[in-house]
């Protein structure tokens, strides 16, 4: 049985997101997706409300759990019995950093990293695009979940 | 008739931002140049002097108009009837970015971008590094407008 | 009034040419496609089925014209009173191969060129992987129009 | 149980392939290695002496196969009951051909592909350079597995 | 006899920053490391103690200087009578950047930017991102020479 | 005293290839402009014409030697004596191809690549766009030096 780490800041989880996690289930048995408690940036949703949005987005789905961690991420990896890092890969600019990290997660423990095409649909969507959007007021209806946009909601009153 | 949005911070305008709205100029009947009133980093000029400088820089240039605006672009765009935004591209850094801000400008509002080469000897010139020259003590003459350079002078004197 | 040129080989038109043809059409007041007539590689198609596939699936739109040249691209361009180039842009690859082209251009006959993004979700189409998807017998229905889907049956049979 | 895909011109397999499947092996259960029968490019070994040559080098590494196919990837892949197809990532330009592949493999079938890094050691390894080192006289033992380096001198005596 | 400049925050130096010092080494008479005194980000590292760690890793090696700086590149460079800048080129993100400063710099100085490609097994190395995992307490053993290690163990203890 | 070799199908030599070969000599004692004689692809001008325009162009310089070489670039650098090889960088697509080039010269022979920007002005001119330019009856003054265009016109008559 081989299990996946998703892992990411999550803040908050959009429709690339869970496009990226869609697809690891299609490909491996279980998924974990791991939200990073305390990003470098300060986050708009506490770890708490990013792992609850998970688990209500992915409600009823068998084979994903939702779990937070802190510190370095091939600690929380092996930890947890982790076969496979899955990143998602929308462009140049993200492939030059993943690549850095998928090489110094594989240096420090070992573990792959594979990285997913996402759906060209959603690739011009991230986390802080979003943030923006919302906070001048734009409509990100169909950027993220609908629990995402009721969280977005009450955090940026339009 | 076609008018086209050349939005950007101009903190300060440099020879690369005029070169695009030059370009601009050629193929489109209208230019208006949106300055970002409140750009995420702190600027080293204000609203109102940026909007200055740029007017003076295009004086006597009848199809240019200087506007400054906040909030979501393609709501300035919308209210304003633009029918186009345009971007200037120096490299693949700008592209993934700016490519992923035309997508989301037409998901949100149906807008198109489109995105101009700019002149191969203005392409290592940027504001943030304009201005880093000028702080260090370096000369910016042949990187920015006179009108510009005098305000540097008096910003960052040497 | 502005008119645009949307040149290439089209050998067949796909989806993502006809994205490029109809966001110009939502920027400039008429676009002509420009087939080129004897591309470097040996077309599957000739320069009047090119051109003969484009006036099909452009019938009853008004502001498009399709011609087909031979010779340097700004010679025809400057013929034709062409304002301005319109090319798409998927990525990367593209983009750099494509400024060179825009410079060279510019420089030959001081016409600009002007990128536009493609719809993502065509992101993946080229005239080149449709041809080698339909000679290997794959279902090519949603990468082409329907007019192309039809000569491609033609030429290649199932 | 995950069926993974390496397919591949393999023309002749150097230790980027040979890293890129083990990585593979050390992801999922089972690993195919498609060999493409009819390359476009007039490859050097033939179908059988490529599929015999990965087969020298998997020897007694149970959970690798290595088959030959011609026509469709995907067709390959779905007739196999290949769960995940994997390529190697070694740099940008390698990226944007990569993805485009991906993303037509998917529309076409529904198949996910994962990248993997390869070794940053073997970064600028490929068959062709391999051949064209070979064939003006260069030393490439430490480029390609012993058995490969053994073909390699019968085809291009030093 | 040609002086070549390397300048960096170097904070720490890395096993990459080394690779590339040593590159310069064997294609020019003398190398001078130039430590820029007042990086942008605030340092983990004094500029002191930056000096004092690549003197240590550099002990014995004739043609190699260390030294700090402030104020702009070319200034020191051309005071000092440095014939060449020398950058190590990772990847495509490091590329677009150091492009830009190097034609920046030639045009305040005249002095033109060498680029070597560093090690690709030191290709995922980078100060900040050794920082960030010796923070999280991963080991950074092999990815900094051991005078630094030793640094890096007394700034953050695990 | 170091030696560095530019080496080049030039077919034909352009101003780009003349300003690498100039920022060379401003860096290095001596270049050698290293001729391949048979490149992949036919050339329009024969290896002794290729040879002997380089020679016209760089009459009177002192410090450049223009020599013609088949076989591995690596056995004519060591052969010769060559200290270092040096590329011009012009955008991305070039990036990749030549830093794998570099990393196998280097493990072939251990000899360093140096990269340098070109001159921006000069970025959009390569040697098969002047050809196609030139065939399609375009003007190549300005792209490559007097002599390369007297002996284009004399290949290709207007």
């Amino acid at each position: 049985m081989t299990i996946a780490l998703c892992p990411g800041s999550f803040d908050p989880p959009t429709n690339g997101h869970v496009d990226v996690i869609q697809r690891s289930l299609a490909i491996f048995d279980e998924v974990v997706v791991g939200v990073i408690g305390n990003p470098s940036k300060s986050p708009m949703f506490s770890a708490e409300e990013r792992v609850d949005l998970l688990r209500k987005v992915f409600t009823g789905v068998d084979r994903v759990g939702v779990e937070t961690f802190d510190g370095l991420l091939v600690d929380f990896a092996v930890g947890r019995g982790i076969d496979v890092i899955v990143k998602g890969l929308r462009g140049v600019a993200d492939f030059d950093s993943e690549l850095q990290m998928a090489q110094m997660n594989h240096h420090l423990s070992g573990i792959e990293t594979c990285f997913v095409a996402t759906n060209p649909s959603h690739g011009y969507i991230s986390s802080s695009l979003v943030k923006e959007v919302a906070r001048l007021g734009g409509n990100t209806d169909r950027l993220v979940p609908a629990e995402v946009q009721q969280a977005l909601n009450a955090k940026v009153p339009r």
